[in-house]
């Protein structure tokens, strides 16, 4: 980022260019720069970090204004930071922010989600990058304390940036009559998804099936979670990184002779 | 797993339940035990840990005999791996064996790649789970000597399992004149791709683009990386988890007065 110049931000999520969520998140984040949004033309939850490697790409310029412009891509959030970043704006983008998603991306959702495949992304790159999610599905879900909140962080994240290859994971709990307690810095809680296929048919009588499931918290004591936090009523932020390598077998994997 | 029982062994790939490496990794799975394999009815590279949320699936019987199951599914490997578990299997499988992929899913790979979400899937399950991947996107690749080292690291993984949460990611170097050197347990390479969208027209000159790109290792020297490993005719086996907390991040943050 050059001294005295705007930032130059760019904006994007998984549920499409014309949802709520990145409309609010767009306001907050004109406040800082040079807003350059490159979204989903059409809902792509649950598309996690995957990149489309076999079809072609396109992408349209929507509208237009002082430091403003905003796109839809045919691809996945992965693919909107990639075709962004060397193909649209053909520079890096000092900030990158992802969402607001409309959904929680806590816990292990977050190796599900797109829009923190978006984060992921940007943290590859060296951009300081963060996903904002909100936990209600609801299309029209408020989000005017979530507003404020990103304005913090934001500012905090243009101040101290964050740590190499890290993005930050930002969930807000459902807007209720109490206004947020704060933030909480945490660690993502263990937990899965016990999923539960729903069969249908067609009128030929071909089976397909819907995925629906039931979220099990395998720490729900544990105050430092991401889980805790929001069902107290806190604004949880986990640190996550792209390294996945776990460490600590590494010594154990060695004493079972898997090198011999 | 129940003793005096014959494992069951669930396997899954990317590339689609008709590719050669799957094909490959079957018959060096069959020697451990029953296999059940559920994996995707066309080519699903690059899909990460994606999943089908808004659309059904479908999947059919293929093949049966002793001890052997073989259906393709609409979905992606995740949906495999979730749809076996909960919809076909109706029970957990011992053992989760994804690949053997053509192509690479060492360094920042593991990231956008299907075979190591199917991985990470069996991971969150607390299924031991591995993905094999060998460096040649021939579709006739030679997998002859992997499968001897594949036999080898279930040997292993049947005897001591795998820590929780936790996966192996196992690639193997591109078969040359010399056999693999041996086995290297190593980090993930920090690395990048620097992506070049190749520009193409339709007969009505709208624009299309597809992802090209290079790789940038960005610790060559480092012998204890993954790409290391492969560049001198090791295979490389990282362990890989799925808690992507940076933990060192946390304090920092918390320094940094997010919480205020």
């Amino acid at each position: 980022m050059q001294e005295n110049k705007k930032p130059l931000i760019l904006v994007t999520n998984d549920d499409g260019y014309d949802a709520k969520g990145i409309k609010c998140l767009i306001e907050v984040a004109r406040k800082y720069g040079k807003v350059v949004v490159v979204a989903p033309e059409i809902g792509r939850s649950g598309m996690a970090h995957a990149i489309t490697m076999k079809k072609t790409l396109t992408y349209t310029l929507l509208e237009q204004s002082e430091d403003y412009q905003l796109y839809s891509c045919s691809g996945t959030p992965a693919d909107c930071v990639k075709i962004a970043r060397f193909q649209i704006l053909k520079q890096e983008p000092d900030f990158l922010f992802s969402g607001i998603n409309h959904g929680s991306n806590s816990s292990i959702n977050v190796v599900y989600s797109g829009t923190m495949g978006a984060a992921f992304e940007g943290a590859i790159a060296g951009i300081p990058s963060v996903g904002f999610s909100l936990l209600s599905h609801n299309p029209d879900a408020d989000f005017s304390e979530a507003q404020k909140y990103i304005s913090q962080i934001i500012e905090k994240v243009i101040r101290y940036g964050l740590q190499p290859k890290t993005a930050l994971n930002v969930n807000f709990p459902k807007v209720s009559e109490k206004p947020y307690n704060g933030i909480k810095i945490c660690h993502q809680t263990k937990g899965y998804w016990r999923e539960e296929y729903v069969e249908t048919s067609d009128p030929w009588d071909r089976k397909y099936y819907w995925l629906t499931g039931f979220y099990t918290n395998q720490e729900p004591e544990n105050i430092e979670t991401d889980e805790w936090a929001l069902a107290n009523n806190y604004v949880s932020i986990v640190p996550v990184h792209v390294d996945l390598t776990h460490y600590e077998s590494i010594n154990e994997l060695k004493k079972q002779g898997y090198e011999a």
